[in-house]
Order: C-alpha cells, then structure tokens, then sequence
C-alpha cells in the first residue's frame, strides 16, 4: 500500500530515557488509528501480564489520533492508558482540551513510556525534540502552580502541559490527568500511573499543522459542520448549560443518581442544574481546540466558604451528580468547589464522588464514625463533609482518606462490616452517575466497559427509543427500529454492540460525542468524509466501525490476560434491586433478562459464552491473530 | 421509520390461483434488499424442511432488487430461488438481462409462487395485473420456439420472458431458467422447479420505471459509471472478448480446468480462446439492461455439422471450460453448438459439462461402455459424444442421458463401481471452472457457498493477491494486505469472509461484479452512494455488507435445517490431489490447512466450529432472532 498517512510514535523509557521513534506505515494506522486503538496496541505488546500498576514496568500511553490536530470541531480528544491501579485492568481515560492536538504539531501521533524516573521529571517536547527536565520545583504542588512553574522554566507560555497533583504523586488509584486545568482524562487512575512513573507533566508545544490531504473537501466538511453545530438542537442546548443540561433532564425521568443510587429523583435537583448554574455563577463557556460546541463551563463563586476561581473550570453534569445528588448536595457553589479541588488535586470526580457517597453511606449505617471522621457529621447532605473529603483523599490525609484513595473496591474490603454493598463499583472502578435501571444499554456498557463503569465507552439508549430524527441519525448502521429504554432482549443487544463499536471507534479517533455520531451534529457518513479528507484514504464506516470493534477486543483480550471473566462483567447489587422513588419507583434490572443480554453479547462479539474469550476465527476476521499467543490457555 | 422506498411483492399460488400483494416497509427492504436476501427471507418463512423440491410445497421466489429497473450499468440482476432439486438445499441463481427490470416496471420486486398449476401454464404480469395462461402450444418447445408463442398470444412483442424448455419440463435436476433465449439463471435447477410446478414460463411487461429519489445524483453516478467503464482496463478486456478472456489468463496461470480437472493446462487453449472466438465467430457484442460493459456474446458458425445462430448469444468462460478444456475438446464451433443446445433446452452448461466429463471419465476407465452411449466413444476430446450427452441428458433419452439428468453425485451413486471419486461436484452442484488449487479463496468459497460448488457466491482471490490497483480496490474494506493465491491462513481466511459478504451484498442487490466492487469499474464507496440516491436512504457499506452477511447465514440456516453440516462444507478428493501437470504441476489443496481455514471461517461468522450452526448472539446481531426457532434441535 502507498503510504498516505506519515506519523511518529515516541517510546521513552525513563528509567535510562532511552528513546525511540517509529514510523509505522498506513496497514497499522488504518488499522489501529489513534487513541485506545494504538493504545490497547502497545499495551498489548508492551506490558507483561501480573505487573503491578504501579511499578516501572507498566506501559504509559499518550495517544492522539490520524485526524486529531488540524482545525475541525470535536477531534481533539487523545487518550492515556495504562493497566489501571483502580481495576488492575484496562486502563484508559479521554480528555479534549488542547494537548492531544499540540503532541500531534510537535510531530508526534502518540508517546509510549516506560520505566520510571529517578527523581521527579517532566517531559518537555517541542519540535520533534524530547527532554526529560527535573520537576524538583512543580513537585507536591497542585495543578494550577505546577503548570506555572514548568512553563517559566521551558519559557513558553503557550506549552500545553498534561499534568497531575497531589493526587496523582499519592498514588491515589483514581487520580486523573488533567490540561489547562480543567479538561481530565478522568478515569482508571491513570494520574497515579504518572506519579508512579516519577513524572509530574509532559508539556508540548509545535508549529507544525498536521497536514490534509484533501484541503477543499476538509474546509468544506469543517464549515458545514459548524454551521451544523450553530443550529442543532442540541449542541444548542449544550453551549447553553454545558452537560449540566442533564441534571433536570434526568430527574424528570427519574434517573438522577441520588443518595448513592437508592433514589432516581433528587429535591434538590433544580439548585444544581444546568439552568442555574447558567443564571449563577457561570463566567463563560469554553471549548477545545477549534470546537465550536463550547460546553465547557468556567464559573466563579465570588465569596464564601466555596469561594472559586474561573481558571479551573467548572463542574460537568457527572460532578454535578457524583459531588451532588448522588451525596443530596443541593449547594451548587459547594460543588462548584469540589470541582476546583478535584482539578487543582487531579482527583477524578465521578470516583471521587462515588468514594465519599460510599462512606457517606457506610457511616449513616453505623460502620464508619466520628472518629473515622475528625469529627465530621459525615451524612448525605453535608458539603463541608464532602469538600473535607476530597482533599483527605487527594493527599491520603487521615486513615479514612487513605482508604478512599484506593477506590470503594478496596476500601470496602479492608472495611469489612457487609461495607461492601455500599461500594458502586464495576471492576473497581466506580460508578458514573448514569442510572441503567431507567436505560438498560447504559447497563450492558457498564458491565462490559473494559475500564469498569464507564459512561464514554459506549452510549446509553435513550436517543434510540424513540422514531424519529434521533432513530434517524443512527440508520446507517441499520438500527432502524426503536427499542423500548427498559427492553434488554436481541434488537437492545444489537444496539448495543453496534454502538460500542461506534463509541469505540471515537475513542479511537478522538472524537468527541458531543459533535459526532448518532446523537449530535455530524452524521457518521460525514465523519467517515473527515477521516477521507485528511488521511487521503478511501476508507468506509465499514472500515472504521470494524477498527472500533477490534479495539473493543484488544481491551478484552488485556483483561483476560489479567484474570478478568464473565464474573467481572456485572452491575453492583444495588441496581438490580428496585429504586425507592419517582417515575421508575419499583423498576430494577432483571438479573436472568441480564444475564441472557450477556450471553448474547458474547456470542454476537465471536467470544465464547463462558468467559467472553475471541475465538480464534473472531481475531483472524479482524486481523489480530497475533493475539492468539495470550490466549492458549483461556481456550 | 418513514417508507423511502415503495415496493410491492406478489405471492402467487399455482394451485389455486390465490394472489397476495405484500407492500412491506423500509426496515424489511433495507434489512433483505432483494434478491437472495428476499428470496432467503421466503424460503425460510413459507418453505418446510424436508419437503421434496419437485413437490408443490417448493417455494419458488423470482426476485428484482430495491435499485434495479433504473438506467445503470450493471444492476439488472435478480434472483430465482427455491430448495434445490439438485443439492436438496438453499438454491439460487442470477441472471442478467432484461427480465429483471421488466418486473420492476410491471411493478413488483419480487414474485413469491407456490403449489403446482393444474397443467401447463405461464404467467404473464403487465402493469400491476397477473394472470396464468394455459401453455399448452408453448408445452415441449424448446425455448426459442415457447417465447415466440408466448409473445404471440399475449400480442406484446416486447414481453421478457423467463422460460424453461425441454429440461426444465423433464426435471433435469440442473435445468436452468433463461430470459431472452441467453441470459441463463444458471444454477441449482431452479429450471426444473418451474417445471414441477407446470409453470413454463413467466412473461412480464411493464412501463412504469421505479423512481429514483435523487435524479441529479443518480444521473451522475449513472454517467461517471460509464465512463469508468469506457476507460477501465478490465472492462474494455470485458468488451472485446467477453468472459472468454480467461481461457488463455487462467490457462497460464495453470489453472483451466482440464480433463475433468486432472490437468491445468490445456493443450487446445488458444483455439477455444476469447481472442480466437472474437476473431472468427463473433457476430455481436451484446449487453443487458443499460449496461456499457457488453460482455456478452453473440456468436454464429454459418455452416457444418455445428451450424449455430446468434439468437441464442455465446459461450461464456464458463461454457469454453466446461464443454471445452474440462472434456479436451478444442472445437470452437462445438462449443458453441452445446452453447446453443444448452439454450434452447435450457441446461446449465456448467453442470452439464461437468456432467459429460464425469461420464467421459468413467467410460475410459472401463465403467461406462458403449452400450451405455448408443456406440459412441465416450472419450475426452470427443465433440459429437459431447452434443449428443447433452441432448440425451435433456430429454433423458437413453438410460445414461436419464442417469446423468440426476446431476454427477446422484448418477455415481445409481452406477457405483467407484465412480463417485470422478463425480466431481460439493453438496451435489457440479464444480464451476476454477481450479481453487491456484487460488484457495475459490476452495473455501466452492465449500461454503449455501448452493454448493458456486463460482458467483464469493470472489477467487486473484486479484487481491498482489499490491496495487486491484488492491486498493478493496481498501473500503480494510483488506490491505496482499496475501498469496495459495494461501490459507487467517488473513486469507479474513479476506473471503468480507468478500462473501460482498458478493452476498451483489447478489441481494443484483449488481454484476463485472461493474461493481473491488475489481471492476465501480468501486464499493460508490455502489453505497448509488442505493442512496435510488432509494433515498442515508445508508453505508456498514449497512450494505451486514445485509449481505445476514443474507449468507439465512442460506446457511436454511441448509442447516435441511441437515447440511459441516461434513458436506467440503471439496471433491480429486482437488486435495496434485494438479498433475503445468505451471502447479503437484500441488494440491493441504487437507488440514482447509479444515484449519474452515474453523477459522465458522468462527469469524459466529458459527459454532461444529456444524456452523449460527450463535443465538449472531442472529441477534444480524437482526435475525427470528430463526433461532428453526435451530433449536442445533444447538
């Protein structure tokens, strides 16, 4: 084949920094195209199954995309992965900002990194150069001053910097990585496998445009896209209230994570909405690299307690929920703060969240108490006890904070007490705040997410249970037929499966959600054209969705190598027990009608029903064969 | 779903004359397509195992597609179906011509006919009206002679009628259909099904053309379509010499079928070549519907014991093999006489050459003599035994005409003595001429086909067997690897899968691949953009191509249910033998790499490696939970 893409993927080994660049030819980009897919890839190739997350042995991956880099709405997100402290799996996070498209100007697709500093480092790229620089004066310091510090020192103010705080040099197994402060590869820990690796930050900065291939039909597709982006619906609405549109949308079908997922409806819920946050303490609304979806939110809370500064950003829909409802916050300004915190620590919220409800929870039962607590009314309800509590967690500040620092999983069980009912977590990764008892295919991602609960892994099926427009912008798949949101029989598996490989395949990408795919602005045709226009590759939504279906697999094929089986695939007790109150009063997931969906999954995949291993045939069809060696003894 | 797509299907029972007329909606038109997509649906709905295929019971399905009877090249295919006489399974065949898109401007998609007329009769369908016509005058004729009485009687000159002549009425088990005295559906003797059901033919007029959604974009693919075809290498070798082209490509490769595929190359090659045929014979050039290819030939030897007239088109490669190299006979106007004979009996030329040459075979080798051949030597080479079997076998004349009627592997059966290892036919369809020792894919696409031996349900792998062009033809597909024609491990494994879905998609689509897909003047990308613009669909490969695999695992699980398994997913012994001279001299297929490629291949499908029954998550997937109850007893 013509070689019709040219990138660089840099490995680093930073226990003896040494480096080096390949340049793979157009069979692997099309083949495994950015993000998880070059991700599960290195992994795969790189990481001795057994290893601990934490040790220099574990595999780092920064990676971009083919199409990432060059001006076009909601391609800017990149991935990092790594076997996750958090599940002992999979690990992989997303994040849009600026980063992903900087790595690609300074010449690079993707950054493979292995070993482990020798004292604290920061990697410092720019124009196909690498350093690695001592980060003795960023170290122990949050996000926001450790990010000023690193870009006087490379003087370059415009350097994007991916970076952890505290949290991450804790080893806290769900610190996150964040950019500018505020856009996080939130999940599976993946800031802990930085601070593991001794490295505070990898600061980018590049002058060199990726290049198109097809500019006309590209400024074509991008204009379109935009003005797609200005008079769509819902990109409206989401310029409009950023995610947090979801609070009072959710609440009305009864489906707001409240009180640790007893309750799907929230009294509070207006306080913390979308609506008010935009009539409050909103600043301005912010995007990513060359988007015009703008759903970012940057708010200020002038004074008080939970006094904040716009430099953080402001809290999405799932922080709203996680350090919300979920707790019974109704103090908008206290999450608001939470959120700060959570970003200047480089705590992921939604675990964050998860960990205080947890405890919340296990204290209200009588397990933990005030001494566990310094003293803290620790209920649902109290904001100081939730803002207390992250920062216990992000520097393991006390017993109970180095207990949640290792996520509900392990917490629960060095609790003990029956504390393990209490602890939403799939894998051990805990739950986002997405109830699948209202839309069961947000159950089956849940449950078969590679990261554990994970809401960007693949779509719930609310947009898909209706006729029409929505029904619509899912038909090139084929998925023609509305599928009830509590149905979990073959046409929601279905659904389901095709999704994931379309969700897969944005991750791959880095793709936004919120621009492309069924739901939003660009029809899935139009972004097969992107990847045309700037690849110059006839490529094919049969091509790509068949890419995002052999990342799926890779991943599993990681976790099987891991020890992960059909047990790890479930839902925590609590969801298949019936919610307390609203509209769903009474509705749970039924466990047989799951189990069946699962099996049915499995088989639909080419993975045996038993454990959900690739067949051989299945790995030859999507030409990983070379996988076959992890699994001799699984077959 | 809102209709984008307006059909109608006609259910006709001969027996007493019942009608339904079926307008389903666009799920089903987009989920089945037409062709071996609606005629599976049919066969699988209204046809009960077991049944004999000569019985009223058969389900006989004529079926046009959702783009065809618009104004383009190469789309004019449709499908006739029904259990197979001669396999006792799923059987299928396509033809090109004009009939197709005939019925479309009658206005039906498909015919779905079932019973038996109480005597001979035709159906003649003009402008939404049906009615059986009592074919006593057009009753014995040969199909020359039936058409013209036909179109006499119902006064319309320009009537298409699909016929059957003398074969067809006596039930030769591979008696084929033709429309326009030439275009033959060829295979699996559905030509004999219409017989059983006393039907001789069904005549069609029509003039209401089905409308196209887009006429601008249509008109330009229609167009640009052409011009491809006007400047395209492999079209323009198409044009000047027709399939003919590859007695002599095929013959340097090694791999013409000869001597009852004992031998690859053929001595006698250049004389029954394309180049020799356009260079003596040729009377015409000819085409169907609105196709620029004009592959087809009309060709006319003026005098001699082999006289011919153009009426009845020419040879094919497939009929210069079969009546040629495969019985050593280098007469051209011999061939084209059986050509002709075939015609005008209505004979699938393939099944019955195969057919003389097995009995060729058995009668050099002493189990066949010449009071089994009314005195004539039998012998490879020997033109008149050649037309002479053929006219024996058509009106079973003789004991041998009459054995050889039942097809190789029912005649070696009745004569024993060893003769089944010179029957060389899969799942009792005789080998087209392909010779899969030089091309494997062919091999696993003989023994996969759901009709048997079938060189028009998957692609050989020539082409994709080198870089370049050809290649690049396939990218859409993600198939970008040159893998080697004799190879059979995964990655040729996964190049047959995707491409029997493609050839799957032509079939239900009734697209030529002499126009369409990864070899010809169309590429994929632009078939898609062509079903939009007809249809009005926002469609995709994605959903094209999984249409054409739930098309291959409904034939498979209407085998399935017939008592095909594993077993019969096989290639005669002759071909695991070493071709025994030429270029491949000694090489034959490696049983345990084909039995290897085939678990790979039932995997990939999400078949059990068993029998390849289909997975309750496969059809779930495919959209087809609907035959799980047809394999309960399977599984």
């Amino acid at each position: 084949m013509p070689n019709g893409y040219n990138g660089k993927i840099l490995q680093v080994d930073l226990s003896n920094m040494k480096m080096k660049v390949e340049e793979p030819d157009e069979v692997f980009y099309r083949t495994y195209l950015g993000g998880g897919g070059i991700a599960s890839y290195y992994l795969l190739k790189g990481l001795k199954p057994g290893i601990d997350p934490f040790s220099p042995d574990n595999v780092l991956v920064f990676a971009s995309s083919v199409i990432s880099g060059v001006p076009i709405a909601g391609m800017t997100r990149y991935t990092v992965a790594a076997k996750s402290p958090l599940t002992g799996g999979f690990g992989e996070a997303e994040a849009g900002g600026f980063w992903g498209p900087e790595l690609k100007s300074a010449g690079f697709d993707a950054l493979v990194i292995t070993g482990k500093a020798a004292k604290p480092s920061y990697l410092w790229i720019h124009e196909g150069k690498v350093e690695l620089r001592s980060a003795e004066k960023a170290w122990g310091l949050e996000s926001g001053p450790a990010q000023e510090k690193i870009r006087e020192e490379v003087k370059e103010k415009r350097a994007r910097v991916a970076i952890i705080g505290p949290a991450g040099e804790k080893l806290v197994r769900f610190a996150c990585v964040v950019n500018e402060l505020k856009h996080a590869n939130g999940r599976t820990g993946m800031g802990a496998v930085m601070g593991s690796k001794n490295l505070k930050a990898i600061a980018v900065r590049g002058n060199n445009k990726p290049e198109v291939k097809d500019v006309e039909k590209f400024l074509d597709l991008a204009k379109s896209l935009t003005e797609q982006i200005n008079t769509h619906g819902p990109n409206k609405v989401l310029r409009k209230m950023g995610t947090a549109n979801l609070v009072m949308a959710l609440n009305t079908q009864g489906i707001l994570p409240t009180r640790n997922f007893h309750a799907g409806v929230f009294e509070g819920a207006e306080k913390i909405s979308g609506e008010k946050m935009t009539e409050t303490i909103l600043r301005a609304e912010e995007g990513c690299y060359a988007c015009a979806v703008r759903c970012k939110r940057a708010v200020e809370v002038a004074e008080g307690p939970y006094a904040t500064t716009p430099l953080y950003g402001g809290p999405e829909y799932e922080t709203l929920g996680s350090l919300g409802s979920l707790l019974c916050i109704d103090d908008l300004a206290a999450i608001a703060k939470g959120n700060e915190l959570c970003n200047r620590y480089t705590l992921d919220t939604i675990s964050a969240g998860v960990a205080i409800g947890f405890a919340m929870e296990c204290y209200e039962n009588g397990i933990l108490t005030k001494e566990d607590t310094e003293g803290v009314e620790f209920r649902f309800g109290n904001a100081d006890a939730m803002i207390k509590g992250l920062e216990w967690i992000a520097f393991r500040k006390n017993r109970l904070g180095d207990l949640l620092a290792e996520g509900v999983k392990i917490a629960a069980e060095k609790i003990g007490k029956g504390s393990g009912k209490y602890a939403l977590h799939i894998k051990g990764q805990e739950l986002p705040m997405h109830d699948p008892r209202g839309k069961t295919g947000q159950g089956l991602s849940f449950a078969l997410s590679p990261t554990g609960a994970d809401h960007v892994e693949a779509p719930h099926d609310t947009p898909f249970a209706a006729p029409g427009p929505m029904l619509g912008r899912i038909a090139p798949l084929g998925l023609l037929e509305a599928v009830p949101t509590r149905d979990l029989g073959p046409k929601k598996v279905r659904n389901y499966t095709y999704l994931q490989f379309v969700w897969s395949l944005y991750n791959s990408l880095g793709v936004c959600n919120f621009v492309a795919g069924p739901v939003w602005a660009l029809p899935l045709n139009k972004l097969v054209d992107v990847v045309s226009a700037i690849t110059g590759w006839e490529t094919s939504l049969w091509e790509l969705l068949k890419a995002g279906e052999r990342t799926v697999t890779m991943a599993r094929v990681f976790n099987l190598r891991e020890g992960f089986g059909r047990k790890d695939d479930t839902l925590p007790d609590r969801l298949f027990e019936p919610l307390e109150s609203g509209p769903l009063q009474g509705k749970g997931i039924d466990r047989q009608e799951f189990q069946e969906a699962l099996t049915l999954y499995y088989e639909a995949m080419g993975w045996d029903p038993k454990d959900g291993v690739p067949t051989a045939g299945k790995l030859a069809e999507l030409n990983l064969s070379w996988l076959d060696e992890y699994l001799k003894d699984k077959r």
